[in-house]
């Protein structure tokens, strides 16, 4: 028993494995114990491939009969696209199934340990409950909500700035940030920028320097004023891109783009101007995207925090100071200190030269 | 020999508790070490008192001769308020002298360890010498240019805000940081802000929440805008207050100022239209000013930064956002990110519920 959290850890590493590949599906690791040794450890490494207790089954060198059996996550008692990974395992007679988190999905959430216990294997749930759901943040969140997972990340000086004053922003951050943020947007569903960020650096949002797949592209565009040179806009047959805009977009550019093969969504504007997105994050979750990584640039990062639409804030901030500049952050209607935004928890940590702020919103202070 | 570093370390401990009290004399630290045991241990705990050596020397309950004498600055040879200390060494006879570093003072450097050696002791040189020095190395500038050590201090939120828009700043920063503040107060022989924070914040700038004396108060203030119930001219008994302004300054208000015992300093304004800092520094280094921290607000950060005045950096950040608002630095003049200022090296580190960065300025990346 003592053992369950030391083989669960081992467990949630070899889960991280499957990170960037897994999604929409969750990171899942598994691992097979007995008489204190290892036997078979497996992971769910690309969604439609199989799951992970399959995989530790298969790797397995001897019977399982008896065996402890550790899973970050419950197991499927459900069709798929593979099928319920409940019925290999009561097949396999395992003394004991150790489970992490229980599946987030109300509606087969427990089904899993209730087989298992029915069919007289012991089970014993919320070893790591934390960390095994941490893990699968987004995927809980989405099961759970419908909405996908916002995270919030861009790089900033020390002086909080995103560009100089003529806009000038390449690069702020090291090359090792670099690679982590395409690590990131690997790890989501979808990345979001507005259409000045568009404009203003013309970047391809796809995953270069490291490896893993390009998620969507998505561009906040109410006006349509994206070229039809952009570099977001080309090479569709390795990453997809959708503009966001109004039905009051003109007629013949929204045309030219879905010949492009781009596809364009309509949403309705908040009272202040700007695409609502409050009824964005919805739809997106209907086409199921479960997570949506914002990179910027200053007006989407400032409604998205004064929305507090956000689950996950990644600052990286770059030693350096360049004084009068693009700012990240705008108006949020802030003007006493007392009702700052606060971030908690919080974590700093050493990235390449420079230095990663992770964080939650905190509770409101009014 | 290979233990002189483990004692070393210890002395420079002792050192440390001279703190705030010992400038502008240097912090030291002292120890005896005979057959393996600490016999004495001393540390300079106030300026016009007994130098570290002496009461190393006085604390040592056995006779010295022949012992290990561990000393992080190299003992004085001249007569200064107290007697020098090597004659005390000369006189006690230990076997050996081991030093940290060497005295920065170019007119008496080395003469101790000289006279030390013509006298039969032998005597080893710069153990954790880059530590003792660091430890020091506001004396050590002083002493080697004449200028006082410049700290740059502020509390900052994490997108870069000194104050909401309305200028409301209290208080960006934890209580932890706060009494960091004060002992950083302390720690200096001089304090100084602009004009504007005192109109706006009306400050003390004495030391409050740490044990400490409080540091000579200085103001930026070249139109002599303060009010005279300004909190910072008040209680001159308990801290002193300079006001450094120009010769336009209105004789009226000299005056009344210097009636209240202030003392005014007058220097030349810089083509744009500033108080010429630096002017003033080498005008504080000759008043026997070591070491001046610079709060704010921001037209001093920004000159002190686009001037490169400053020997260290320490920003607060607080874990929140505010959203436009007052930026502690403005227009440097760059406009190209790669023209960013560099800061290195650079540490970071918990403060409370803050964070602090502690950092040097690079090498001007042009």
């Amino acid at each position: 028993m003592k053992n369950d959290e030391y083989y669960m850890r081992r467990a949630l590493k070899l889960a991280k494995r499957g990170e960037g590949r897994a999604s929409p599906n969750p990171m899942v690791g598994a691992l097979i114990v007995k008489d204190g040794r290892i036997i078979g450890e497996g992971y769910h490494a690309c969604c439609g491939e199989n799951h992970a207790e399959i995989n530790a089954i298969e790797g397995s060198k001897e019977t399982i009969a008896g065996a402890d059996f550790y899973v970050t996550l419950e197991p499927c008692a459900h069709h798929g696209k593979t099928p319920p990974c409940v019925d290999a395992l009561i097949r396999e007679k395992p003394a004991r199934v150790i489970i992490g988190a229980m599946d987030p999905n109300p509606l087969v959430a427990g089904q899993g340990i209730a087989l298992l216990q029915k069919n007289g294997i012991k089970t014993r749930l919320g070893v790591l409950d934390a960390a095994c759901r941490i893990l699968n943040e987004k995927f809980f969140k989405f099961m759970t909500t419908g909405l996908p997972f916002i995270t919030l990340k861009y790089a900033q000086t020390l002086d909080g700035r995103i560009a100089t004053a003529t806009g000038h922003s390449r690069w702020i951050s090291s090359p090792g940030s670099l690679r982590y943020g395409h690590r990131l947007r690997s790890a989501h569903d979808a990345i979001l920028v507005g259409s000045g960020t568009v404009l203003l650096d013309d970047p391809e949002l796809t995953v270069r320097l490291v490896k893993g797949r390009n998620p969507l592209r998505i561009v906040l565009d109410s006006r349509l004023r994206i070229p039809l040179h952009a570099r977001i806009l080309q090479n569709q047959d390795q990453a997809r891109t959708v503009i966001v805009t109004t039905a009051k977009a003109a007629k013949g550019k929204v045309k030219i783009l879905q010949a492009m093969g781009i596809e364009l969504l309509c949403i309705n504007m908040t009272k202040s101007g700007e695409l609502n997105l409050s009824e964005l994050f919805p739809e997106l979750g209907q086409k199921g995207v479960s997570s949506v990584l914002i990179e910027g640039g200053a007006s989407i990062i400032t409604s998205i925090l004064r929305e507090r639409l956000v689950d996950k804030l990644l600052f990286i901030i770059a030693p350096k100071i360049v004084g009068k500049g693009m700012e990240g952050v705008g108006d949020l209607g802030i003007t006493l200190m007392d009702q700052a935004m606060t971030l908690a928890p919080i974590k700093f940590k050493k990235l390449g030269a420079d230095f990663l702020v992770e964080a939650k919103m905190g509770v409101p202070s009014r």
